[in-house]
């Protein structure tokens, strides 16, 4: 099989994917499936969306790419409008939510050392969160299973807490801490919801210790939950937010909005990306942040999302456990003996893009611009399958 | 200044890029700049280079991004072109030169702990290189000025050794190296060639102590130095090179190319990326691909680069030491008090992108097919300026 060649690093299906349209994708047999998957999270303005495709196609043309030695025009247009919609200060461009994880790390690292010397070094992560495949960024996942023993030695310095233990936050925190970064919703740990409660008073205690706090928005970030990031919805006001997924529908592009007493942090040469910041990825960036943000677009993010999980949960199937999510960010745990990933590949040789994640829950994650209609089929193609379980 | 909302990690100019046509750039006010830079070697085939934007503006309407559960009809066709080019067994695909190397850390400390336990750990990276700017790509880099204090702790398991020392590779490796990584041309230490002799016997060396042999060639890959890979000419056969800025002629790309006993490595789960290869940028890689193994292709570069290290050292200028390079790669130390930043900014002013690197050495990286009226065209004010100082 051709794709072999391919590093075998995904256990891949035997899928090969030709084009889309919309919320649908085509594989090279002409096979239509509905995307309730969006390239885990990315294309969120589904395939062919006009406006990106024309904007793309005409900053390939102007100029793809410009070093960081200069910037761009489109650069600072995008940069501009991302600060004024976000109310951000500053942002620094890199290509992925790993990238911009690590440039959030080395920021909490000088804020520390900056604030407390060489003691002041420990970043706390949540259990079960992920937050990159780079070594420090996987040393900062909080999932046992992302450190085998083949990649030691891991990065020191970081310490895991558990999400709404409120016991926890009550002595975690001390001099020695740089910051606490939180993933707001943990996509790969299983869709798990932060109580908006524990993360102000978390981030408070943090605080209170002289450390920064930090939002891991790579999956959450640029509507995903129906408010541009997720963490405006938990209320802790992070000085530092990382992104990318959506960012750019479908462009690489990450990196990390700062603000108050961390956007002083990083000064010239402290940190740098080549790519970062290219006009072709903030000539997509533009267009997506433009249309989530016209009037009602967030708002039916957040309506498609209550739709759909009230439609799964009226299926009435016995497989199917808790249904959490916010927007269009959705975890349906699956009941043993009845296995996420068996379902998710019914689904797939039904046409249906879903994905898994955490210990057996499904995981929805369509295009935010998806259309009833599609919603719709998905839907019907998800119930047949979870009562035949 | 608008530009100051994108943080200021860089020191940039006070330039604002909009524009470019072939090997000619221009700003937000019109000035015409002759492009020695290509955006840090990124920008291989120049800009608006038409087969390039036509294969981008196609496969943007066609799908920009699929995530890694499937492979994209693109992926595999550039894949399947890639390895045949270049004669490697596997391909694993990122987002930038630091996310190459992070995959080829992994993957050498993987190679390590199964041939040898956790004893085998010790990444050996040459003095002056540079391999990014994550953590662990940071420790990598072999120059002390990356690792200031405020980022600390660093990754532990890492070496030097010297580049050209026959002394140092007698007795530096054992049963704890996992692995040798050389940055074949030094591209940010200045410039700097490494003996092809040194490397081969240096490789012999490492691999008879059980470690394997990577190259960085994120600047030197992708016919940068006249062959497709730099490592051809070096002639130590690397089992990994990792490879980034032009790969994709612009649009964000990296990754690792591996062989022979470093194929087997990686097995499903153990480094992912979420953008990696993704359509968009296996489009844009192909054309550059196509193009770079057009029939005398690579020798023009050879020769291009040659022609302007002759015109150069023609000029008589006196405050010109060493030139250095190896086909479009091109370093030209500056012997002070002459300083290579300041003549960075005259030849700006002037309307020529060029770079520094290294202690005081100006950089030539342009784009790949910059045409014969463009080099001398650019090289007219370089010599006007470095007769003046």
């Amino acid at each position: 099989m051709a794709s072999k060649i391919v590093v075998n690093n995904y256990g891949s299906f035997d899928v090969t994917m030709v084009k889309g349209k919309g919320s649908t994708c085509y594989d090279i047999n002409g096979k239509k499936y509905i995307d309730f998957l969006a390239g885990i999270a990315v294309n969120c303005l589904g395939h062919n969306f006009k406006p990106l495709v024309k904007a793309i196609s005409k900053q390939a043309k102007k100029q793809i790419h410009v070093c960081n030695y200069f910037v761009s025009d489109i650069g600072v247009q995008y940069a501009t409008e991302l600060l004024g919609r976000t109310g951000f200060d500053a942002v620094y461009f890199g290509n992925s939510g790993a990238e911009g994880n690590e440039a959030a790390i080395k920021l909490a690292r000088k804020y520390g050392y900056l604030n407390g010397g060489e003691k002041r070094r420990v970043i706390y992560t949540l259990e079960s969160s992920f937050h990159g495949r780079t070594l420090a960024t996987l040393t900062a996942t909080g999932q046992d299973k992302f450190h085998p023993a083949c990649f030691a030695p891991y990065v020191d310095c970081f310490k895991t807490i558990k999400a709404n233990d409120w016991e926890a936050i009550k002595t975690a925190f001390d001099d020695t801490t740089a910051a606490l970064l939180i993933e707001c919703v943990q996509g790969e740990g299983g869709v798990n919801i932060v109580d908006a409660e524990w993360a102000k008073a978390a981030a408070d205690a943090a605080r209170k210790a002289g450390a920064i706090v930090m939002a891991d928005e790579v999956q959450t970030g640029f509507g995903r939950t129906g408010t541009l990031l997720a963490s405006e919805q938990l209320g802790f006001e992070p000085e530092v937010v990382s992104f990318a997924k959506g960012a750019a529908g479908g462009v690489p592009f990450g990196g990390i909005l700062i603000r108050g007493k961390a956007a002083d942090v990083f000064k010239a040469g402290d940190h740098q990306s080549t790519f970062g910041g290219n006009p072709l990825a903030c000539a997509a960036g533009l267009v997506v942040l433009n249309e989530l943000t016209k009037p009602g677009f967030l708002e039916s993010v957040s309506e498609k999302g209550e739709y759909m999980r009230k439609a799964i949960a009226g299926f009435g199937a016995k497989c199917v456990g808790e249904i959490r999510g916010k927007g269009l960010m959705i975890g349906v745990d699956m009941i043993e003996p009845v296995n996420a990933v068996e379902v998710e590949k019914k689904l797939l040789a039904k046409g249906l893009l879903t994905s898994t994640a955490g210990k057996n829950t499904l995981r929805i994650v369509p295009p935010l611009n998806i259309s009833y209609k599609e919603i719709d089929e998905g839907l019907s193609i998800l119930k047949d399958v979870l009562l035949s379980e």
